[in-house]
């Protein structure tokens, strides 16, 4: 484990465990380097010499048991437990994903709703209250949140997430169609449908 | 223009245009690789190699046109044009993405909405009533619709790409929680917060 790991490496991970989860729900109990590969467009190569960073999780032959594979993955990304999670800007793509069912057994929670629009502070999206941005330093701070999602104007998203950074918040998953800047020892990730499928026109 | 370009390249070009696009509301008439550089996170030499694949876009010294080599990185990713889109699986997702203004300007319009619910066939979003998946070929051909977003079920997901691309799509973004397989000469894009969340939390 001397090794120093990849990013690139560290980001096949979060597709190898979505793959796994999906096989325990089928209730295959046994996978290969191979199969998974073939469900992924993954080579079998690839995905035995990226597991090997970080053990050995299979035999010769007889492959990979699901089950602990998503174990040991689930524990590596660190995704054995929850994560509550702040959701800032509560418009269209905000309910969306405040109502998202997705997160749930994949090691996320949403647990707090932030706007800054008067009208929509006090309103409930399921069990949770719309907060003013004000708050989000005291409750980040009395949950321990450490995680937080930007569905903010790409106008304000540079000035919330200095706020989230402030308040401790490590990791950001910003959706607002501009690139962040965060200080070393924070993470931000984008997510962008527009560059996403900008990469694919090229290619038509 | 011979040399092959190597996707990661490709996939860099929406970030700079979205950069550019973000000069260009702000009045920035010139810019450098290395002041872009610096909004991305991504060294001014990269940035410089990157462009390079496609032409010569700036002067030794003077830097970058913002306008004009906005204009080449849109003609490059065949956005100066606008691409009529599908839009399928009308959940909470399929609404937000359906509503959103941030493809208006950047290549993309949402001309039509199918769900398989009888519940929702018929209902109007915006300017748009929700069809039968059933139309999805029909409508498709019609109007000459190469893309499609797909915020479907994971259980759903493989059969309704499978139906795009019969009917004639070519490149999917995929927001379901699971790897698509589409055949040689269609694309597709996955998009999972899940997935960007947990490449974070390793870290944490």
């Amino acid at each position: 484990m001397t090794r120093p790991i990849p990013d690139i490496v560290v980001g096949r991970l979060p597709i190898y465990l979505r793959a796994l989860s999906f096989l325990t729900a089928e209730g295959t109990q046994v996978t290969s380097s191979h199969d998974l590969g073939k469900r992924l467009g993954i080579s079998a190569a690839q995905i035995r010499k990226d597991l090997s960073f970080f053990g050995e999780f299979g035999k010769q032959g007889t492959g990979y048991n699901v089950g602990y594979l998503q174990e040991q993955i689930s524990r590596i990304l660190k995704v054995d437990r929850e994560w509550p999670m702040a959701l800032i800007g509560i418009g269209d793509l905000g309910r969306a994903l405040a109502r998202y069912g997705g997160f749930a057994h994949r090691g996320f929670r949403v647990v707090a709703l932030f706007d800054n629009d008067p009208a929509k502070i006090g309103q409930a999206i399921g069990d949770l209250k719309i907060m003013s941005i004000d708050r989000l330093s005291e409750v980040v701070q009395e949950q321990n949140i450490r995680v937080a999602m930007l569905t903010v104007p790409a106008k304000d998203a540079q000035k919330v997430a200095d706020l989230c950074v402030a308040a401790g918040i490590k990791a950001i998953l910003n959706y607002a169609p501009i690139t962040l800047k965060v200080p070393e020892g924070a993470l931000v990730q984008h997510t962008d449908p527009v560059t996403h499928l900008q990469r694919m026109t090229y290619y038509l």
